[in-house]
């Protein structure tokens, strides 16, 4: 009698155990790369908020879009934009039988190595080098080119490769909205068809929901076969108050919430805030130099300093890679 | 017992009646507004060789990308673009306060009513009218105008309201391709924000698979309140070659799928051909003047030409309105 007590309640304790092992599971937390705090809180009560059907935050599914910066916000960007690297490795391949390219300021500082320089000139100087090194080409096979160059290429500064680099907290975090009804877009100043070569499969994010600087084109009918080339002229650059106009132009809604980590999402940021009903702002602050890098005011890329500045004064969430983010980089590439 | 049996049968054939009835449910056609023949034929086939995995034509839902004109694709054309009548109400309206509007020549010849004239100038006149009388608002105010407009704007030739001129074929057309993973986009030579007034709620495509004729826009901030205007001046026509632009421009990907009605549709077809794997190029000929209108190659709204002979030889699929559609317009309005 004792012995069949006994395993009754050992049978009975095993089964409380394994209803808390699948009741774990099933209500798991969704973000387990972000340390509990004030950022994880906001994103969590934000989306509970914006979904509880009836109640006075609700917003329809059509209503919910979210826009993320690129560099700085899904994946590194020191020493310099990833795209950097790609089009650099590609003009010094090129740039012998081209020898007006030279004219170019950017081009003329890519080929000294003058980091500062290309910084100060931002997306601009970067995207004029792209247009010479990729005139000519289809956005495929721009693709083509970033993405086979993306399987080997390492971070300078940190000997890793670069699709490594991406945050695994933000890989969750647009999991997370995507799983709520959530329509997530990239907004970067960065060029379409570079980040379009990985956003799929690094981030879930189809092509035509990435929004980047482009250049302009060119519809050509070639024996028979019609191709879309892209041309050494810039179209738009897709930063700063760049980024709002080409959210209203392409997306045609105002976000309900958007991440970024520099000025240059300001606009964006400002843009999202300036809606009615619920709203969630956020900027990623790279205070963590032991695991990725430290820098804001004084940076020549992703300078944060008057976004900082109004995120502070008006409430907005500053994310700490330093004590929100638990895990850093994925475990493994994707 | 012979009362017994009868009722026996009759309540098999009720049985079998309810079963056919719910299996015709079931598999029911998912194109009921088509004639069986050709363009049906062709639809549901390809539509069969891209879902089929493991298939020769097998297409992953990533790569379903299809797009569709709207003016004289999705919605009646005649006498003039819908969006053109909206643009006359408003231009009449503001036109007394603004003299200097007088210089267009795209004002004069609306406010003279000379159509043949405003016909010729194409997207370009109507989008030059949009600007001048809807500069400073912002995407959301232009869509909210339109819906107003679009609520009681009927058809001069038709006396039916313009929304419920609505092709139901297509309709069914547009449900059956998402069904079957498919994006469906809009690219249009209308304006952006006209087309999105209307977009979810009538095709269930949302504003961002809206591609149109744009103005460009200007950020501002006006008393910590961020808005996105629109400027009195184009941004990008998207007609003719400027449809597989902004297509790579904007969706990133070459559509495997498209279905168009004029010569301004002929270069996004050219270039959904000329892509690898399974294609469906389509034309709807308006051929039916007793049920919508008739014309083809010498109408100045919606000329079908060019793109005619180029279908008739490379054996793309001429939708003919008399013939495929059982039925044209929806029985009421959504």
């Amino acid at each position: 009698m004792k012995t069949r007590r006994f395993l009754g309640v050992t049978a009975l304790t095993l089964l409380a155990l394994v209803c808390l092992a699948l009741s774990a599971q099933a209500s798991g937390d969704p973000l387990p790369s972000w340390h509990d705090g004030a950022a994880k809180q906001a994103i969590i009560s934000f989306v509970d908020k914006v979904t509880q059907q009836g109640g006075p935050g609700y917003v329809a599914p059509a209503e919910r879009i979210a826009t993320f910066d690129n560099d700085g916000t899904l994946w590194s960007e020191q020493p310099m934009y990833v795209q950097f690297f790609f089009a650099l490795d590609r003009l010094k391949q090129l740039a012998p039988q081209h020898p007006e390219w030279k004219k170019s300021t950017a081009v003329r500082a890519a080929l000294a190595g003058d980091l500062a320089k290309l910084a100060k000139m931002g997306h601009k100087g970067l995207l004029e080098i792209v247009g010479l090194t990729h005139a000519g080409l289809t956005s495929q096979q721009m693709q083509a080119l970033a993405k086979a160059w993306l399987k080997t290429a390492r971070n300078p500064k940190k000997d890793m490769l670069f699709v490594r680099m991406i945050y695994q907290p933000m890989l969750e975090l647009l999991a997370y909205l995507r799983a709520h009804g959530f329509q997530t877009f990239i907004v970067s100043g960065g060029g379409v068809d570079f980040i379009r070569a990985l956003s799929q499969h690094a981030y879930g994010i189809p092509p035509y929901q990435v929004i980047g600087s482009s250049l302009k084109s060119k519809f050509v009918v070639k024996e028979g076969k019609a191709e879309v080339v892209r041309l050494p002229k810039i179209n738009s650059i897709d930063d700063g108050p760049g980024k709002p106009v080409n959210i209203a132009l392409q997306i045609g809604r105002r976000p309900i919430m958007a991440v970024g980590n520099s000025d240059g999402d300001l606009a964006m940021l400002q843009y999202t805030a300036s809606g009615p009903g619920p709203r969630l702002m956020m900027l990623v602050h790279h205070d963590d130099g032991a695991r990725e890098f430290a820098y804001d005011r004084q940076s020549a890329v992703g300078r944060l300093d008057k976004a900082l500045d109004q995120a502070l004064r008006d409430g907005w969430t500053v994310i700490s890679m330093k004590n929100d983010f638990a895990q850093v980089f994925p475990a493994q590439v994707k």
